[in-house]
């Protein structure tokens, strides 16, 4: 949709969902709708989207309450983006991966293979110069996009048969998504792309080999481990998960400056606690598919890891093809890893090495 | 100060600071003062009191406004503590390292040796259960603590010459403050206390042989690399950096429930937002100090690292000897711990050491 398009739905000259796109305001109180890719409380990004809707209501005494509609409620889970973009709704909670159709870098947004951990691609938003080039990418679609929510690390995925070399990946079938599944693709295996419903009974019936969906967590809820009982790790395709609030640029600018704090103090809060829950949950569920649940954990082969690696570099320098602001993007993560990656090795690895030899 | 005369301070029948005792309260309007144990706008804590205070005053648009006085203004570094306690400050910025003459176990809300990495830090205390025993500390005291701000992992500290074994660290003199300095006591070093100012005139002297301080962001401003080049990792003595706030309970209960989601969201912001620019500017400064300072790296040697985590825990034992909610405070901190490593080991530390390879 171009800009005058979307700016003549907002203005109520072009047929679109006017009677959900006004903001209700009455007595300075403010009503916004926000749509979610979710089910309602969905363990993870659901219960964020609900706790940063409560938030805002709460420190703002209710004069910026938002009704939260969870996917399919009124419209479907990947239409959240056009909806802030037409002013249908004024808000959204999804992961920016979902619109590499609309942008084809909009998914390092939310993580890339062999990427930025979550401490570190919270720093190159914050920091390193990571909000700006977002901003960029979303301004041409009237969105504000905010951090909101993390569910961290990946695991690497569930296979029915050991993985024990390059060989093994050849010719299996992958519930793997976005970019994480071009790189499966170029080491041999055939991504297939599955709605999170369907993975187990996929699994299952032997439609597909192995399958990804996100941590132990969700994980050890989805019961892949009836399926299929080893679990590779590290999730290289997916070492993140940044949580996407979308805001329209209208809305967002019809803010009073108090309420613009707000909005983003409760998003920001909710990346660290997001993160916190994700990562204790995830290490209680680790814990529980391997002594409950019979799992068997392993760790990519290194022929496996040096591939995807290269392959990965091969993406990221294919998506910089794509245009110039593509190109920004990936320049800029590109160097941000390369900056933190020294720092993280001599702090955070190290010292997990140190205590791991206790 | 017994619970007692504390509150006959508050309630203005005893002598005290009572003209800053009174919290402003006008047309709904609320001020408090803010003590720290920071120069103002020092790099990373004094930045990030500044930051809390304007957030709180942006997002309550001027119903909460909190005046700043840095250390030494109102009162000392280290005695913010008691100004809070006795009503003398509504709050205060600083960490919980200082008030190890108060409660031996309180260091453990900022950094433990071989203890928990900020993110982990962040998760004990928001869900593991951190956030509880850390109230049942302060509470004979009055005071309700909150995490505000973190300044990330700490690297090993300076050294004249190198340390290539256990053997060439005995008998150093080494300033090394609070738990750590225990813990180098334990290997034959002799651990030395110096105020921030103090340390490099004493390196450059020869008073001692090595110091350790910050990160690279804070050492590299110290100038510590004009007198020392061998600079070790990993920070084993404080892999983490909390920043605490600390606000009077009396004050706080007396806050309305919006301004009081305020507070903690701006600190809660705070958390992740000054981490992410420790990370930044600790891995420019790192780089900084190799290219232009002709700084050394080094790894501790393996049996420096062995014997320091022995020590570690044998400071964990003595410290849960000390009293009950002490050894509820290890207790916890332990079961941490020992619940999150293995889930770091297979996200954190797997992706950093694959990415490492690329």
């Amino acid at each position: 949709m171009t800009n005058i398009s979307r700016r003549a739905i907002l203005a109520g000259t072009a047929a679109g969902a006017t009677t959900l796109a006004a903001p209700a305001l009455s007595q300075g109180r403010i009503e916004w709708l926000m749509v979610t890719s979710w089910p309602r409380n969905l363990p993870g990004p659901g219960i964020t989207a609900q706790r940063i809707v409560d938030g805002i209501a709460r420190a703002s005494d209710g004069r910026l309450t938002i009704r939260l509609k969870s996917a399919g409620e009124i419209v479907p889970a990947l239409q959240v983006f056009d909806a802030v973009a037409t002013g249908t709704a004024q808000m959204a909670h999804t992961a920016a991966l979902f619109w590499a159709g609309k942008t084809p870098v909009a998914p390092l947004f939310t993580a890339a293979p062999f990427g930025l951990t979550p401490l570190e691609h919270i720093t190159w938003i914050d920091h390193g110069g990571g909000q700006a080039l977002w901003d960029r990418l979303y301004e041409p679609f009237g969105i504000k996009p905010l951090m909101a929510g993390n569910t961290g690390f990946q695991m690497g995925g569930w296979f029915k048969r050991e993985i024990e070399s390059l060989d093994d990946i050849k010719g299996l079938k992958m519930r793997m998504p976005g970019l994480g599944g071009e790189v499966i693709r170029r080491l041999g295996a055939t991504p297939v792309s599955l709605p999170p419903a369907e993975i187990l009974p996929a699994l299952k019936a032997g439609t597909i080999d192995a399958a990804e969906f996100l941590g132990p967590w969700s994980d050890l809820a989805s019961g892949f481990w009836q399926a299929a009982k080893f679990y590779y790790w590290p999730g290289f395709h997916e070492p993140n998960g940044t949580g996407e609030a979308l805001i329209s640029l209208q809305a967002w600018n019809g803010l009073p400056d108090d309420l613009k704090a707000i909005v983003g103090q409760a998003c920001a809060a909710e990346n660290i606690w997001a993160l916190g829950e994700a990562q204790w949950m995830n290490a209680i569920s680790l814990e529980q598919l391997q002594v409950e649940k019979g799992v068997m954990l392993r760790a990519w082969p290194d022929d496996i890891l040096a591939a995807a690696q290269k392959a990965a570099d091969e993406v990221f320098d294919d998506l910089s093809q794509r245009g110039e602001t593509e190109a920004a993007i990936i320049a800029s993560y590109r160097a941000a890893r390369a900056q933190l990656e020294p720092w993280s090795k001599v702090s955070q690895a190290a010292l997990l090495a140190a205590r791991d030899q206790g």
